[in-house]
C-alpha cells in the first residue's frame, strides 16, 4: 500500500491503471468505511482510498477543526486492502482560492441541505475534483449519507462522468446505531440513547409495511418522540428513494431519513423501505 | 471520418483511444475553426470535433433559434482532418432537465458576462460535459472568445481536469475582421464597417506600446469612436491576460477586449498586447 500526499505523485502512480475503484473518505475509518473498501476490492484491480477532511463542505459553525484526524491508524486499517491512500493537505487540493463550484441540484437545499447551507456544493465540488484526479471506473459511497449519494448520482449522470457509483449498506453497531466518526463525540449516556434514532426509523418502516400512508403524521410522531427524549430534531422525512422527492401514497420505494442533535452531536440516519 | 450522434456510440468509439485532441464547436465552421482542428491534428492521434449549439449558453432574447446550423457543409470541411465528428441532438446532451451546473468564477460576471447573464455557466457546464464524454488529453479553443478561454482554463485548473488547454490565434478576414459565424448576419454596409472593431483595438495597442497607461481614457475614447460610427457599445476594456483582472500600470501582458452591436449583430474581438 502506497501513501501519497501530492497530486503529481498520484497522477503518476495511476497513469497506467486501467481499472480503478475509488472510495473517498474523510478518514477516521470505522468498519463502515472498511466495508466500502472491501466492495472496491471486488470491482477494481487498483483500489484508491482518499482521506481528506474537506473544508469546503463544513459551515462556519461546524466541526471542521475538531473533526478527528487519525491518518496513521487509518493507514494501518487499510493495509492489505487498499493499493493507494491519497491523503492531500488542504493546500494541495485548493492551491488557489476555489472560485469554481459544482452547483448541486435543488434536492441539495432540502433535508440536511436546509440545515447545512453550502454543504452539498462543497461535497459535489470536492468529489468532482477527486474524480478528476483519480479517474476511477467505479466509486463507492455509503448509504449512511443517503442525500450525498443521491447528489453524487445525479452529478455523475448530468455531467456525463464515466463512472459507476455503488451505494453500500450502512454498517451498524449491535444496538442499531449507524457507525459514524461523529459517534465518538457522544458521552456514555448519549451513546446509549443514540440507538433510538435507528429504532424510531425502523418503527416507521414497520408502520409503512403495515399499510400506513399518512407520511406527514408519521414524521411528526417520530419527531415528537425524539424531542421528548431530549433530541433536538432537524428533520424526520419520508421520501422517494429515486430522487428524494416527496412521495405519492402509491410509492413503493421509500427511504426514511432523520437528522437530530443529541447534546452537541449531530447524528443522521436513514433506512430504505420497499413495499 | 466518422459522424456520431449518440453518447453511447461516442463512448464505444473512443474507449480504446489513448491520445485524443478535442475541438468543441457550435458548427457553421469557418477557417478559424479549421485552424483549431489542424492544431488538434498535431497533438492527438485521434481528433474529435463536436458540433453542438448549446441552448444552455444562450439567453432568452439571444439567437439560439436562428444560429446557423450547417452540419453537412461542416462535415465536408472536416473530411480528412477530423477522425470523429460528434453532433448530438439537444435531447442527447440533456436527456433530463439539467439541474447541476458549473458555477464559473467571478470573472464570468464581467465583460461579456455582464451582458449575457448565465452565458458562462452554460458554457462551462456544456464544456465539462463534453470533456467527460470525449475524455481528451488536449482541447483547443480559439482566442476569439478570450473570456471563454479564460473561464475554461480556470475550470480545468480548479476542477483538476487532466486536460491541456491550447488557445489558438484568431483567424481574420483580409480587412482584419475576426472570423465569426455571426458575421453572416451583417448587411453589406455593416460588413464593411465591421472591420473597424479590430482597427480600433489595434489603435489602442499602438498607444499602449508607445507608453500610454491611462487605460480608462483609452477605453472611453475607443468606445466614443465606435458609438459615433453607429455601434452600440457594450464594453471596451484593457485587462490582464492572465486572469482578465483590471491591470496595474506596470502590467506587461495586456489584452484589449471589446463587444459592440452593429445593427442587430453582436460582435466581439480582442487583441493581446505584450509590452
Amino acid at each position: 500500500m502506497q501513501l501519497i500526499h501530492s497530486v503529481a505523485e498520484l497522477r503518476a502512480r495511476l497513469a497506467q491503471e486501467m481499472s480503478v475503484a475509488f472510495v473517498p473518505t474523510m478518514g477516521n475509518l470505522h468498519e463502515g468505511h472498511i466495508e466500502l473498501v472491501r466492495i472496491a476490492r471486488q470491482h477494481g484491480s487498483c483500489v484508491v482510498v482518499s482521506i481528506f477532511v474537506n473544508p469546503l463542505q463544513f459551515g462556519p459553525n461546524e466541526d471542521f477543526d475538531k473533526y478527528p484526524r487519525t491518518l496513521e491508524a487509518d493507514c494501518a486499517k487499510l493495509q492489505g486492502l487498499a493499493d493507494v491512500v491519497f491523503a492531500p493537505m488542504v493546500g494541495e487540493m485548493y492551491p488557489e482560492k476555489q472560485t469554481i463550484f459544482v452547483e448541486p441540484p435543488p434536492i441539495a437545499n432540502e433535508l440536511c441541505g436546509a440545515f447545512r447551507p453550502g454543504h452539498f456544493l462543497g461535497v459535489a465540488t470536492v468529489v468532482l475534483k477527486l474524480f478528476n484526479l483519480v479517474q476511477p471506473q467505479i466509486a463507492i459511497f455509503g448509504k449512511k449519507d443517503y442525500q450525498q449519494l443521491a447528489v453524487i448520482r445525479q452529478m455523475v449522470i448530468q455531467l456525463n462522468l464515466p463512472i459507476t457509483i455503488i451505494g453500500a449498506e450502512t454498517a451498524r453497531a449491535a444496538d442499531g446505531l449507524a457507525l459514524s466518526s461523529r459517534n465518538q463525540y457522544l458521552s456514555a449516556d448519549e451513546r446509549t440513547e443514540a440507538a433510538f434514532l435507528s429504532q424510531i426509523l425502523r418503527g416507521m418502516g414497520v408502520a409503512l409495511k403495515e399499510g400506513e400512508t399518512g407520511y406527514a403524521g408519521l414524521e411528526e410522531k417520530a419527531g415528537a418522540a425524539l424531542a421528548k427524549r431530549g433530541w433536538q430534531v432537524e428533520y424526520v422525512a419520508v421520501r422517494r428513494q429515486a430522487d428524494l422527492g416527496v412521495p405519492e401514497k402509491s410509492e413503493r420505494y421509500l427511504v426514511l431519513l432523520a437528522a437530530a442533535r443529541l447534546g452537541k452531536t449531530r447524528l443522521i440516519d436513514n433506512i430504505e423501505v420497499g413495499l
